[in-house]
């Protein structure tokens, strides 16, 4: 034992070291538009500046700190710029980000009860709360047969709901089918194969002219699939679709679902947040048929990445699907059968305090304040579409139910795909786009935190500015001439 | 838009509140020692302190803060505690609790390299150096075909790998096996049963009588296997099981791989961090000849959780197995192929900058320092086993490899349970057990970042008293007698 040395933080380094990374936070935020949205560093740029071997000796927190801004900072696409539109809001409020440092700094692990009893139940009831304030159904509260834990991702949440639905099935896994629509998240398909199924039994579902699900289709596959032998398992349906933000038909989904006993899983993942507002919770009609449900406070309520809300209706479904109890693992409280041990409900075993920067978020905003800005972006999205509208140059795409604008110039893909590329390249916003009727479509998520009107309105300004650059740049239009011609 | 009110911490606030967090955190590792390590509440009594409904308007974070202490303490069985010694160590270090605090603040998603090139520039390369710094085989290095990525736990290293060897062996689901021994961790069942395999067709193969795997019952079983129309497909071997730490011989089960056409993980999650140091990394032996390996540094690495290096040989069968390109996930750096996605090396989508607590830690710490600490476990271990063999009451079931202790009391499972419940009832210390040769055995896992040799002597003190008073105890030795003549 020799050595003496103690290589750890000092508390009072600990102390002094916190506070300076506190403060660069502080300032980053506070600056945050000064850096271009988009990254515009080249593929290798960022590795070039670092050390090709680790540090034999400890190096001090300054010349760490101050890596930050000399090497990372360049590779850092900014989620927290009130300038960023592209792919889904990830709000990282102050309070979120206050909550996850508690989580670290306590530093347990809730795989079971006891391994941190606050763990487990503290979930469980901020779990119970948005139930109410996002006015889901009672059944799946922790206090029925149903509850909540939170996921790091809906993609995990689809694969845990595949599973359950797999396994409620106790059917031979090659004849299982999936459904979901053609406008669904990528992380369906991902569960589906995941999880085993067979991915030609993954049946997407063709979509109405509103890019939601067609009811009559599914039931057609449904009918299809059990003609052929086949042993339909499980549907998924969305409540506001990464492309245009559709809104599945849940109520006649999941009558389907029940007529032929099928696990009705509904992803609700940006949107869902938006059910905090009584007068949104439309979007939400028919989930009191579904099976599980989720949605993400990380993307579109103030809650640091990662954080997913999973609901159950049935959970010893969820849990029989998902339990194994090695020796190592038993304990008094999970045999008294009283308590909820969060490892059965998820993939890993092991799990962090992440319900705290939850219920540091929920108690910081109050109820209110979240609805704030779920109005707020709403209403901006709205503004932002009659903009469009009234642009000839442009046509909206889809008349935005919430959030997310989806539009395009009307001089096709490649002008579309002009503009985005400029746009991303001058770094003052980031856009991101998908194809809807095969079109290349643009797509502008309000949702940040800090995004206000004069961030929306800057950015219609630069996107119009442009195009209309483009339109009248004569190299461009006859490259796309020829390309056209080829 | 009329409200003008904004409910967002103002960069004052959240200056302020930040450097209080910092504060509770600096004074509760100051006076961990003081809170008993295991939780002593009841289920229930955490929830029974929270209001029922989620507040309507935001609450001031000095009440957040106070709650922590009021509500969340009694519920926290402490980790960071340097008598726990149950399960394994889980260090969260200063560093790496303020490397997540910035990854937090920056709040970047790593999905795709375009969302933010650092996150993933900085994760394949810290990823590298590690392979170096615990004397890894450079195929697995990134400049080779193969590569690292970070995944959250060991479980989902098991999950992804054993879905690639599934993906590879383009073959009836229902007719492959996988292998791994009666002492792996519980995740390697659970990952079997994620992937769609037949819970049937997992081989728990026997063990020898240092608890490793047996290659030849192994062999036995695969040809056993394969006589009966079955398919091989994916063996597991560890370093250092969760019962005992044995370590399996991995030479011999990667020939026997080879041999059948396996795809051979190797878990090392709470042992790989001893291959830090040269004169422990005979406990890698053969891992050369492994397809995918894992270790957590957020067990014995002084890295928060959660933090799981997996590294794969051949990366393209990871990503053919997990990859999916959904129309709003192109752009240009991925098409490019110049770039890693790690979304497709992982079960979700999204991620966040995982790699820069790790950097942080590494860098402070230095090979050096994260080397003390290893040799000071062991070191620790060593005498404490040393102190129960001296003991005629006890018995060492294991010669220690690395930090892990497993030894019990001679008097039979009821003392055994005995001792484990008054001192985990004491709050002195934490520890839990396991069965081995059908007997409950004590663990004392020894590992937590600010464990000291005071600790481990008071541990084997209190663990000798309890048991003297167990045996002096009439009534609890009459019971004894009573339910072995029952």
């Amino acid at each position: 034992m020799g050595e003496k040395r103690d290589y750890h933080m000092s508390p009072e380094e600990f102390r002094h070291w916190g506070y300076q990374t506190i403060d660069w936070l502080v300032d980053y935020r506070q600056k945050v538009e000064e850096f271009p949205v988009l990254s515009q560093v080249e593929p290798g740029d960022i590795r070039a500046k670092l050390p090709s071997n680790a540090p034999q000796q400890g190096e001090s927190f300054a010349e760490i700190l101050a890596d930050i801004d000399r090497i990372i900072m360049p590779g850092i696409t900014h989620w927290q710029s009130p300038n960023f539109f592209g792919f889904f809001p990830a709000g990282a409020s102050a309070p979120s980000i206050l909550g996850e440092l508690m989580s670290s700094g306590l530093g347990v692990l809730g795989f079971l009860w006891a391994t941190s009893p606050a763990c487990t139940e503290l979930e469980t009831h901020v779990l119970d709360w948005l139930i109410d304030m996002l006015g889901l159904p009672d059944h799946f509260k922790s206090s029925t047969g149903g509850g909540g834990v939170l996921q790091d991702t809906a993609c995990s949440a689809a694969i845990v709901s595949v599973i359950a639905a797999r396994e409620q099935k106790k059917a031979d896994i090659n004849r299982l089918v999936a459904y979901t629509s053609t406008e669904a998240h990528s992380s369906l398909e991902k569960a589906v194969r995941i999880s085993g199924l067979r991915p030609e039994n993954l049946r997407l579902i063709d979509i109405d002219h509103h890019y939601a699900m067609s009811p009559d289709r599914l039931e057609q596959a449904i009918k299809a699939d059990l003609q052929a032998g086949l042993i339909p398992c499980y549907l998924a349906g969305t409540v506001g679709t990464t492309s245009s933000n559709a809104i599945d038909p849940l109520t006649r989904l999941g009558a389907i679902a029940q007529k032929y006993d099928l696990w009705f899983h509904v992803d609700g993942a940006m949107s869902g947040t938006a059910a905090l507002c009584p007068e949104l919770r439309w979007i939400h009609q028919g989930v009191e048929l579904a099976d599980s449900y989720c949605f993400n406070p990380h993307k579109w309520m103030m809650t640091n990445f990662d954080c997913n809300c999973f609901y159950v209706r049935d959970r010893l479904k969820l849990t029989n699907a998902l339990s194994i109890m090695p020796e190592y693992l038993k304990n008094e409280a999970t045999d008294s059968g009283k308590v909820i041990d969060y490892r059965d409900w998820q993939l890993p075993l092991s799990r962090r305090f992440k319900s705290l920067k939850l219920w540091f978020v929920i108690r910081h905003y109050g109820i209110e304040g979240l609805q704030h800005y779920v109005r707020k972006h709403v209403a901006l999205a709205k503004e932002f579409a009659q903009w469009v509208k009234l642009d000839p140059a442009f046509k909206l795409v889809v008349n935005p139910p919430l959030n997310l604008v989806c539009f395009r110039h009307q001089g096709g893909d490649l002008i579309n795909q002009e503009i985005l590329n400029r746009i991303n390249e001058s770094g003052t916003m980031y856009l991101t786009s998908t194809k809807l009727d095969q079109k290349l479509t643009l797509r502008m998520a309000i949702g940040q935190a800090e995004t206000e009107r004069e961030n929306v309105k800057l950015a219609w300004k630069l996107i119009r500015s442009v195009a209309e650059k483009i339109i009248n740049d004569n190299d461009f239009t006859c490259q796309i001439s020829t390309e056209k011609a080829a």
